[in-house]
C-alpha cells in the first residue's frame, strides 16, 4: 500500500475559514490519513514519496457533475449556430457515425484534459458506456457513468438493457472508482411509462438517476402542453425523485419546483458555460443554494463549451449570477464548494474535502505565477484568476495521475493524434 | 537590426478565411517583413534566429483597450461586495496609500501577466503614470498611457498638468512603443468646462482621449439629472468626440448614442468580465459592430476581473452576448477581431494583423494540448477553449519578451515578491 506525503498550502474545503499556510497531507493507500500543519503527521506514518510544493495550493479534486465526455471528438466542429440547426445539421449527424472506438478515444481525450485541469471525477452520459468505463479504468480517474436513454426513440429498451448490463459489469469496477447510474435523457425524450420503468430498475439495483431537466424554455412549453405541469412537477408525480437523482441544468424553475427539489433531495448539476453559449438562460443558483439544494458544477459536452476546464466554469458561474442577480451573488468560496463538496455529495462520492478517511482525490495549483499575486485571498484567486492549466498535480484514489503537468497513466500524444484522425475522417463524410 | 524567422500555423487576422496550416513570418527589426506559406520568404532575408513551432498558432498580439495596470496590487483584496461598499471601504482607501513605487511594481506585475497571457499592448489609465511609462519601457511591451483626471476633485488641474507633462516626456518613448492620451475619468467626475479644456489640450498636442462612458445605470441617471441627456449626447455636445476617443464600457447606450459613436468614429473598449462581476450590465456589442463602431476588448483593473487574461475575456464576451442576445451572437472570429485588429485600430497602433509593414507584435499559442484537439476550428479553439497560459511566445516590436514561457525582460520572482510585500504592508494598515 503506497504512502505519499504532500506539503504546501492547503485549502481543505472543510469550512470557509480553514486554510493551512503551510501544511501536510498524508495519503495511505487510496485514502487521506492525515491533514494538518507541517510536522503534525503521526510519526508512525512512513512515506514512500514526498511532494514538497510550498508555492502550490492543495485542494480537493474537482467534480464535473454533468458531461458527455466522448463529445470532445466534436470540439469546434460546430459553433455559433442556432440551436436546432446546430443539433440537426451538425451534432446529431456526426454522432450517428461514431463507432465504439471513436467513443473510447474521445473519452480518453476528455480524461487527459480533465486530469490536466484538475477534474478528478465526472458524471457522464453517453452511448457505448462500456468503452467509457474502460477509458476511465485506464486513466485512473473516478466516474459515475450513465447510459443515455432516449425512451421515445426506437432503441429505448435496448439502451435500458445496456444500462443494466453496464451496472452488472462495471458498478464498483476499477477499485470502486467506477459507479453507474441510469441515464434517462430528459422528460421530453422519455415517456412517463418509460421513466417509471427506469425508476423501478434504479430501485432494484440501488443506483441513482442522471437526467436533463428544464434546460430550455422550449422544454418547459413542451412538457406544459403534454402534461399540464412543469418538468419538475411531472417527474415528481412520476415518483422519480424517490431515487437518488442528479438533475442537469434546471435553468427554468418555478419556486414550487425548487421546493420539490429541496424536499426530495434532488441534486442539481449547473452548467453555466453551456447555458450561456446555447442561450438556454440563467439558473436560479443562489436561491437553490439558499433552499439547501445540493448544486454541483458541470461543463456539459465539449461541443457546447468548448473545454472541460472547471476553473473557467467556476468563474463563469460567479460572473453569470453577478450579472443577473447582483455583485454579491455566489461568492468565491461558495463556488468552490459547488465544484468540490457539493459535486461529491451529488454523485455520492467520499471525496470533495481534504480530511482523514476521505478518498485521496487531490490536486495542487501552482501559485508561483504573476496572476496569483498578491495573495490576499486564495479562494478568490482560485475562482476569479485561475485556469485549468495552473494545475500541477492530480491525484485520484491515492495514485498520482499527473505530476509537474506530465500525465502518468495516459499517452497524450497518441490520444490526441487518434482523435484528430478519427474526427477528421467522420467530418470528411459530410463535405 | 535583428531578424527572426517564425514557423508554424499562422492566423494572420487579415480576413476570416486566412490561415496558413504551416507558414512563416519574417521579422526585420521592429516590423513584419513577410508572411506566407513555408518557403516563400525572399532569399535575401537572413535570419539571426529561427523559432520552429509546428504545433503553435502564431497570431497578432492581443490588445487590452482598457485597464488600470497598477491595480494588480489590489488583486483579491476585495470581492463579492456591493459596488459602493467595495469602492468606499476597500478600493479607494487602499489606493490612497499607494506610493509611486507601489504603482511601478503593481504595473510591472501586470506586465508580467500580460506578456505571459499574450497581451502585447494596453491602454492604461491611472496616477503616477511616469512610473507606468518606465515599467512599460523596461518590460518591452507597447502601451498608450493616460493620466486619470478627476476634474471635479481637488487635484483636477494638477492631474491635467501631469498628463501634459507625461506627453512631453513619454509620447513616443521606448522606440515609439509608448504613446500618451488624456484620461478624463468620466462625465460624472469631470465638469463640462473641464472636459472642454481637455479637448482643447488634446487638439493642441495631437493626442487622443480615454474616458469611462455609460458604465452603470447610476451614471446614466446622474448625467440625465444634471444635463438632461445621456452621457454620450452630453460628451458629443461638448465637442469631445472631435478628438480620437476611446470610450470604455458603454454598457448603457440608446440607439441614438450608438449613431453618435458611429458618426464620430469613437472607439469602444468592451470589458465583459468587469461588467458582469460588478453587475454593470450587458453592452450592446453586436449592434455596435453592425453600425461600424470599432469595439476592442479590455480587462479593466485586476480588482474587478481578477486577471488580465484576454483569452478568458474573449470567451466571456462571446458567452455574455449569446446569453443575452442569441447563440449566434459574436461568433469566434469576430471576437478575435475585437481583441486584435479592432483593439489596434482603437489605440491608433500599426499592429493587430500579421502582414508586411505592420509592427511585429506577435504571439504563439501552444496547440499541442488536449483541449485543442481535434483541430476543427482554430478561431473557435482560441476563443472557446484557450486560456492565457497556453501562450508560448510573445514578441513586441520585433523583440522576444517571452520564449517557452520564460520571461526575457522582467524578473518575475522579484516582481511578485515586491508586490506581495508592498500589498500586505498597505492592507495591514486597515486591520
Amino acid at each position: 500500500m503506497a504512502s505519499i506525503l504532500l506539503r504546501g498550502m492547503i485549502l481543505p474545503m472543510t469550512g470557509s475559514g480553514d486554510f493551512y499556510p503551510q501544511g501536510e497531507i498524508a495519503i495511505k493507500g487510496d485514502s487521506i490519513f492525515h491533514v494538518g500543519p507541517i510536522g503534525t503527521t503521526p510519526e508512525s506514518f512512513i512515506s514512500d514519496q514526498v511532494l514538497d510544493l510550498p508555492n502550490d495550493v492543495f485542494m480537493p479534486g474537482l467534480v464535473n457533475t454533468h458531461t458527455h465526455a466522448a463529445m470532445t471528438i466534436l470540439r469546434g466542429y460546430a459553433d455559433d449556430l442556432p440551436l436546432m440547426r446546430w443539433l440537426n445539421e451538425k451534432i446529431w449527424p456526426f454522432e450517428e457515425k461514431l463507432s465504439d472506438e471513436d467513443i473510447y478515444w474521445g473519452t480518453s481525450l476528455a480524461l487527459c484534459e480533465m486530469i490536466m485541469s484538475g477534474t478528478t471525477a465526472m458524471l457522464d452520459m453517453y452511448a457505448s458506456m462500456e468503452q467509457v468505463a474502460e477509458a476511465v479504468i485506464q486513466a485512473g480517474t473516478r466516474a459515475v457513468l450513465s447510459r443515455g436513454l432516449i425512451g421515445n426513440g426506437p432503441n429505448g429498451q435496448r439502451a435500458l438493457a445496456e444500462n443494466i448490463e453496464l451496472i452488472k459489469k462495471y458498478h464498483g469496477a476499477g477499485d470502486g472508482r467506477v459507479q453507474v447510474m441510469f441515464g434517462p435523457h430528459a422528460p421530453y425524450t422519455c415517456s412517463g411509462e418509460f421513466l417509471r420503468e427506469v425508476s423501478a430498475e434504479a430501485d432494484k439495483y440501488g443506483v441513482g438517476i442522471h437526467i436533463h431537466v428544464a434546460e430550455t424554455k422550449d422544454e418547459i412549453d413542451i412538457i406544459k402542453e403534454q402534461y399540464g405541469k412543469t418538468p419538475v412537477q411531472w417527474l415528481n408525480e412520476l415518483g422519480l425523485f424517490k431515487e437518488q437523482v442528479v438533475a442537469a441544468h434546471c435553468v427554468h424553475l418555478t419556486d414550487e419546483d425548487m421546493t420539490i427539489l429541496a424536499d426530495k433531495r434532488v441534486s442539481v448539476a449547473h452548467n453555466p458555460e453551456s447555458n450561456m453559449k446555447l442561450n438556454s438562460g440563467t439558473a436560479r443558483i443562489p436561491e437553490m443554494l439558499d433552499r439547501g439544494i445540493t448544486v454541483g458544477l458541470g461543463t456539459d459536452g465539449a461541443s457546447s463549451n468548448n473545454n472541460l476546464d472547471l476553473f473557467g466554469e467556476m468563474r463563469t458561474a460567479a460572473f453569470q449570477q453577478k450579472l443577473v442577480v447582483n455583485s454579491t451573488a455566489l461568492p468565491a468560496y461558495q463556488v468552490l464548494e459547488m465544484a468540490t463538496v457539493n459535486g461529491a455529495k451529488a454523485l455520492g462520492l467520499s471525496t470533495g474535502v481534504l480530511a482523514p478517511g476521505y478518498k485521496a482525490d487531490i490536486i495542487s495549483v501552482n501559485f508561483d505565477q504573476p496572476h496569483f499575486y498578491p495573495r490576499f485571498s486564495i479562494p478568490a484567486h482560485l475562482v476569479y484568476s485561475a485556469n485549468g492549466g495552473d494545475v500541477r498535480t492530480t491525484i485520484v484514489n491515492g495514485k498520482i495521475l499527473m505530476q509537474d503537468r506530465k500525465l502518468v497513466t495516459l499517452d497524450k500524444d497518441k490520444i490526441c493524434s487518434e482523435v484528430e484522425t478519427r474526427a477528421k475522417k467522420i467530418a470528411a463524410q459530410f463535405e
